[in-house]
């Protein structure tokens, strides 16, 4: 069990109903333990989970939640087992934080999918203690869920990667689109995992059309993220143009909506890669599945060494979100936007800077 | 256009309309052209196609109907570019008879992918004629969509392997199930394609569980059509107790049916490969396909050289399909045994013993 002291004492926003509001609230973190490292934390992005989560959108919510899962701060403690960090490194911590370390899937580094996957916030520790996110002062993690940040990636704009970043790597590496270059992805829906799939994908030489359903963003996404083309869902003469010419489809978006116009879109043996996750089933279409041997799969995050080899690569490629920094006291708000997608295209909370359990 | 002499003549049971009801009906062939195979018909296969297709059931049906695609029977003519076949050989005809032969899909032996395949019956050729299948006397068709019967596959027994056999073996092999030896199937619905499904499974090397809604035909399956195990959907804690086992689901079922029990049957990773073509959209549930990257995939029958593989392959390990061998007189009330799945596990006609035009 985790022992109080005044070292442990730790500071956030927590959300303590569905109502979503964040307000300041008290806690305790658990004392380093052998393996831990403690890190001080400098920014935390915002997530669409995060928002998912404090409004109970899946029904799985515990009160008080203090979300938060794209976390970049300083180590400021080590345990006396930890080998890959010192005190003062950089690291990050992204959506999970245990795992079993014995089962098939973590044996092949892929403790994203572990069955018993402890996630940053809104889970439970294997010591029974609720744990409790980013949007707070520290965190104390075991040494196999923190990242190295690599030199060269802000701290601010870099901790989107942590989520929204591997996120839409893991897939890319999994579903075979980085083979062979030129392949042609189509980015469904450009919000925070969007506009970084739009980055990644032409890092990993794919061709690249974002997928929309208004106009406004175009030149944006070509000009600004560098996408090779834009396609208005609206427009029923593009989208029949458009019919059989895409090796693969990310789609990003998590309201539901139908994915009959995403098939038809890919060529034959074309993939789609459903990363929302829409509070109710999607209807799936049968015949376009069948008569042109197309896929849907799902993809969550990824394990924790493809999620260093994700940074490192950004890191080189020189890819960060676009963001919108904010200070804590600002998160009400913010989420009231993200709500409505008003945000470009993620929001990070410039939290050393602006937490104040005073 | 087609000419009509004596020759051309032609005669079959047909379909008049969506009662489905099959009746003789005379029609004609096309002329031998010189790149096609004129053949006798010996048996033909019961599809459920076949059903779906007479009752109009996806809607696109186009009446008189002569049903049939899965054809063995001795080519009697051939045209003077046909290079693969003689006067005499046993050859099969399966679910395509034409595709454009220039695209992407045919120039990788995909014909059953081409935008402009022809099938075999319910479809227009290139000539602008409505084509028929094979419940009728014979049948000519282009060299490329003939297949030569391997020697030691009876030809009864044999024919349901034209889409019933490659419409399973299609999706082991793209969708790796045969890359590595031991890795377990689960066949979902135990008709037409389940039972070839266990048989090439085996053949394989996989260990095969059937999946059905009733405990009837467990003994079948395993004693007679080699299954290594039996899971009846119905008895909850046995469900429980195989969620996460399988690493691969052939889901044969065409009835509207719930995707979901099937999720939960897979691995991290798992595959899915729906098969039948049930007439609404499914309903797809997406947090088991993020949470532990599942997918599901479709497969429409293979192409000319993948069909003759199988053929192949199936005589080499002695598969054939178990069947009731019926007169076209018994059509009729076979396909309202069909529409009831009474039928162990396919209904093959014996054409040329039991067809007569006068």
């Amino acid at each position: 069990m985790a022992k109080s002291s005044d070292q442990n004492k730790a500071f956030g926003w927590a959300a303590n109903d569905k109502s979503g509001v964040l307000s300041p609230f008290h806690f305790s973190r658990r004392e380093n333990g052998d393996n831990d490292v403690t890190v001080k934390i400098l920014f935390c992005g915002v997530c669409h989970s995060d928002l998912h989560t404090i409004k109970n959108d899946w029904g799985f919510s515990h009160y008080p939640i203090i979300p938060g899962h794209e976390i970049v701060g300083i180590a400021t403690k080590v345990g006396k087992n930890v080998t890959k960090f010192k005190e003062g490194d950089r690291v990050g911590v992204g959506v999970i934080i245990g795992s079993c370390q014995s089962c098939e899937s973590c044996n092949q580094d892929l403790e994203n999918y572990c069955p018993q996957l402890v996630y940053t916030y809104n889970s439970r520790s294997f010591d029974g203690t609720r744990n409790q996110g980013g949007y707070s002062d520290k965190i104390v993690v075991d040494q196999r869920f923190v990242l190295s940040f690599p030199d060269g990636l802000p701290s601010d704009s870099g901790a989107p990667l942590l989520c929204a970043g591997i996120t839409v790597y893991s897939p890319m590496k999994y579903y075979g689109m980085t083979e062979e270059k030129g392949k042609h992805l189509g980015v469904s829906g450009l919000g925070g995992l969007g506009h970084i799939a739009v980055k990644i994908g032409k890092a990993f030489g794919l061709k690249v059309t974002v997928i929309s359903r208004s106009s406004e963003k175009e030149s944006e996404a070509i000009d600004r993220l560098g996408a090779d083309s834009f396609l208005v869902t609206t427009d029923a003469q593009k989208m029949k143009d458009a019919i059989g010419t895409m090796d693969f489809v990310l789609d990003t978006v998590s309201a539901e909506h139908s994915l009959l116009p995403l098939f038809s879109l890919l060529k034959v043996n074309g993939k789609l890669v459903a990363l929302g996750l829409p509070e109710k089933p999607l209807e799936l279409p049968i015949f376009p599945l069948v008569l042109g041997r197309k896929m849907v799969g799902g993809s969550q995050i990824g394990g924790m060494k493809e999620t260093q080899e994700m940074l490192d690569f950004c890191a080189k490629h020189s890819i960060v979100a676009d963001i919108e920094l904010i200070k804590i006291s600002d998160i009400n708000s913010a989420m009231d936007r993200l709500a409505k997608s008003d945000v470009r295209y993620r929001f990070v909370i410039d939290v050393a800077n602006s937490i104040n359990s005073a």
